[in-house]
């Protein structure tokens, strides 16, 4: 099977079979990495970090000099053509016209899709603002494959910055996609995972969500003692208690054992990533977001529930894990560093075509995609999200939706995929002339519904929705 | 014909023959791409931008790369020794022996000229600040050439920012070289051509010039429709009318068609390019310019004048030219970016000696090149320019002019190629004590005829002139 | 003999005989410079520079190269996770997972010591702040090795920035280890050569320190004419004198001619740096410093005592060494650059072990360190050097020090090697609750000596001592 000419944006982008050949390819190389070197001989790899990085930028580079390739690379946007206010989708067709393959990291979401949707050479997403940073996640499941032979069936704590940490939310997907037992959210105080991704993940990977009351967690009391304690006592009288959400996939989930057994992951991983500053915006709510860390120490681990749990971290850290636990055999995350070259490798060769993988025909599932109808308009509703793409480089990006419920109308963003609910809409059958009066629904109305996709006008404000047409007497009702 | 060792600062040190040549290899190499990795296997790019750029930097490290070359490269001048007070001429040195070639940005006009001067390596300029960026140019001329077949007889109409666009002055040097028919300056108002250019060109060209009045300009003003029309007819009030430039090489001239008829440019071509916001000094000037700047977009490219004409642009853009456009087969913008891999390829192969080119005897003709005398002191006259190197790096470098003009005196700094008019000169016959008495003169007495260029002595102002000796009765007269 | 898998952290890493074998190899690669292409291909150097350089970063990078290696670099600590509170140790270990060397600058002293100790694949230190940058020291004595064919019985005079300028220590060590007769300090004023320098070449190389009254600088008064000489008058009048050290090695110790003599060093070298700007912290102290910084000129080369000096300078130059100087045929600043290159190559094959040398048995000889007792332990004495790793990264590092003499009490921190005189000390045996009171004592009495160095516990401050114990009868003694 070949990958050739294929992009990496969102984790989505790959099957499960096409993942499991990919880890095979990346066994294979890290057993003989000084044998690869001229697999890419004479290809060119454009590497475009417009957020710091050091770990992911240097690991695609190193996995491409590796491969015996070259490597072109812009790291700091001051001093890019993008300063002169170029758009990415030019540079990215320029780009594209230099290099064999663009790996990607820019702060806007959905970024790595606009460069994939112009480049005309393969792109790989190596981080898009809080979106997806789809190889870390390879990584992060390749790591588990490796120390646990199989992920299915797995118990996975993560843990710290729930919000901001894309690393987590693509990890939860992963998990979910590979049919992990049980995923446990356990949050900095205001940092618990966005909705948006709980959602996806009960609706797309069919999981069920529990909401655990603070009376049930004594054992998590004894998970995360001393100051981690402490903060998750807070979080449970705000309200925020810890969260876990399980993939239905599974025929034991109604035999599962009841909650003090299920935190204990002693046979699991816990990942813990640190708190993600740059995307918090007043550095007041960075202070108290950190005060109330969790922390993973020597003492924590010393709990029997994490008697031969692997810990895991995207890196780099901060305070959230201590050096004293470097050295315990349990610590897996400079391996999750150094296993990124022999993925990024595998990727990199894929997807140039210069490796092909096979794959066993039972294997080659897709995942589960629901076939979303498309909402695609020049005006009416946008996405609101401030760091999406789609908002920044509105001069040619036309903004696009699939409309994932009705009830209420949920807009998922195909670029960043932020879900929003908007308030009214309309039909262009009416708009195209055939009615006379141009009326606007409340989106809470069977009109939702009985308008059809194609025909449907969505807008983000009701003085929008005034400005396109008339008032409608349906909705004067429910104001 | 071998090029190596030699040095491409500014477009005129290839003669036409090379350039020809150069297009030739460019050709070859584009058709083969994959197969010049041994080309330059073992050779060693240096590649020093102190200025933004990510197009002409990464195509030219693809191009070594594509030769199977290294790279080493400086892309911020904040993070280089040259933070610490280092000359050009040292970097220079110190580089030309770490490196087999030197690719050189710098925002100060004639700095390629000094790392040439001092690197003991072939040097390419890779632009300097406002002066010349001539594989540019050649990215231009070669996609005329590949499209048009030859540049001879074109009509090519340059519009946008002609003030600050160093492309444009390159470009118009290059399409007067290679005897385009004509050349239509469409300047965004405020941003004409400056004058040092329009001479260059006549003298040099030996174009003729011409000012449009603003009544003849109907078919400009179905040309440039809506807001680009606007424009016009403000620069017209202005007396910022449109201007023109024909080499008069052409025997044609005389039989030239009537203005309606010149600017159709429909078998032409039409070259648009960004505010050069980065040196406009004052934020309230570039406001200004940027409100009547020309713009390309789908209306205008509906007119009958431009039914196949080729849209250029060097990119970045900006605003003047619409996404729309992007899809129409007469843009060229991603070609022309596409283009500068071959062409720098086939450039470094030739200044390193790695491939050779023949010139067929007949076209192998230099430049016309006028053998001006030089001036070249210690003391008295210097450049003005506070963006030339030679201003800039005057601990090390002499003033150096060539006497362009005598009629009034006029020198253009050998450096950045700005033209000067000094009011006041002498003559070093009586400096070196023949003379009793020091008499300097005013500029525009017949003594600037008189006093041979070797002996001659020019002041920057009177004050000067008067430290330097005595008042002169004759100058006297003319105040 | 291999040095495969070794750093180079501070120049006592190699040995003479090391270093004299790393030369051979150098002269061979520098004979053979394109012949080299294969030595390292496949091999990866990771270039991190954490301070702003040229040169050394593109020296090291050419190097790898022309042995057909490749690069990953990261160049700008603001785009790198270190700005996300990464630590030295994390980057070692990951960067050392991807690469294998690393090459690192940083502006902690001491900083190339923790890369090295966690990152498992051989480091370079290419600067640690104000501490060591052993392969300028190597160019350094490369170069005077091939013009001078020895260093045994040089008389080199250093001169300019002697206090902040670490290559001219490193520099200072190099000359004394290879038997060099008289290393000249000539400082700029307020820019006197550390003390802890001059105590380690006195205490390490058995050099013997001179201070020169100001009423026998007749000849010094000649060799640095007009600024240079007005500088050092000053100099004499605030006690700042010209100190000069010799290595007691050489039994001609007693035979050396009188101070007139002495300072001619028209056959050895003056080495000149620039006033280290980046490492001065206040502004004025800067002009201050600037105002009477040693120039050398064309004048000054003039003077006899110089007639075949060699002049070196590690570049970048500032004012300190004149233009008109570059042509003079004892100019060797351009050299030394160069020659960067093949000492380094040889550097980087040797550790990473695809190239060896051979050295005849008498000449492997170490550097005859002493074989100080160490002082290691979580609570008391800190490193007080603000610049010093230990004191940035004391998350994880535990402060360190060599006891280099006890008559006072002197400790050496093994990061930075600045030296401390603590004040009070106390008994781990009693600590450790065989003694009823904790007891701590003035370290300038004879329980420095009476306390086994592997007890001693040693403290910043008396409040600290008292924190940790009673006080002592014996020590109030001493208040």
């Amino acid at each position: 099977m070949a990958l050739i000419n294929r992009s990496l944006v969102t984790f989505d982008d790959l099957s499960n079979g096409e993942i499991e050949g990919l880890f095979s390819l990346a066994d294979e190389m890290s057993d003989s990495i000084n044998e690869q070197f001229g697999v890419c001989q004479g290809r060119i790899m454009a590497s475009l970090f417009f957020e710091p990085s050091t770990r992911t930028r240097l690991s695609f580079e190193t996995a491409m000099h590796r491969l015996g390739g070259s490597v072109i690379s812009a790291v700091d946007i001051k001093a890019t053509s993008l300063a002169k206010g170029e758009s990415i989708a030019d540079m990215a067709r320029v780009v594209g016209s230099y290099a064999d393959i663009i790996v990607i990291r820019h702060p806007w979401e959905g970024a790595a899709k606009v460069v994939a949707d112009y480049a005309g050479v393969p792109v790989i997403n190596a981080g898009d603002g809080g979106h997806q940073h789809p190889t870390q996640t390879l990584c992060d499941l390749y790591t588990l494959k490796k120390e646990r032979h199989t992920i299915k069936g797995l118990r996975i704590a993560l843990c710290g910055d729930l919000k901001y940490g894309r690393t987590v939310h693509s990890l939860a997907y992963g998990l979910a996609r590979f049919d992990a037992e049980d995923i446990i959210f356990i949050h900095g105080e205001g940092l618990e995972i966005p909705s948006h991704v709980l959602k996806k993940l009960t609706r797309e990977y069919g999981g069920t969500l529990h909401k655990i009351p603070a009376s049930n967690l004594s054992s998590l009391a004894q998970l995360l003692q001393g100051k981690s304690l402490d903060m998750f006592h807070r979080a449970r009288t705000d309200g925020l208690d810890v969260i876990y959400m399980t993939p239905s996939k599974l025929p034991q989930q109604t035999l599962r054992p009841t909650f003090e057994l299920r935190v204990d992951i002693s046979e699991g991983a816990l990942y813990i990533s640190r708190l993600q500053k740059e995307r918090v915006t007043s550095a007041t709510e960075g202070t108290k977001l950190k005060k109330d860390y969790p922390v993973i120490d020597k003492k924590l681990l010393n709990g029997k529930d994490l008697k031969s749990t692997l810990i895991m971290h995207p890196l780099p850290r901060v305070d959230e894990l201590a050096y004293e636990v470097d050295a315990d055999p349990r610590s897996m995350y400079f391996k999750q560093a150094a296993w990124g070259v022999p993925v990024r490798m595998a990727l990199i060769a894929l997807l140039l075509g210069t490796k092909e993988i096979s794959i066993p025909r039972e294997d080659d599932s897709s995942v589960p995609k629901i076939d979303y109808p498309v909402y695609r308009r020049d005006f009416g509703v946008r996405c609101r999200n401030l760091s999406c793409v789609s908002f920044n480089e509105a001069r040619y990006i036309k903004p696009e939706f699939k409309i994932v419920d009705d009830q209420p109308l949920t807009l998922r963003c195909v670029y960043c995929e932020h879900e929003l609910q908007p308030q009214y809409i309309a039909s262009s059958d009416w708009h195209e002339g055939r009615l006379a009066n141009k009326t606007y629904h409340s989106a809470d109305t069977y009109w939702v519904r009985k308008i059809k996709p194609e025909n449907l006008i969505i807008f983000d404000s009701e003085s929008e929705a005034q400005a396109w047409g008339l008032p409608s007497h349906y909705t004067r009702a429910h104001h």
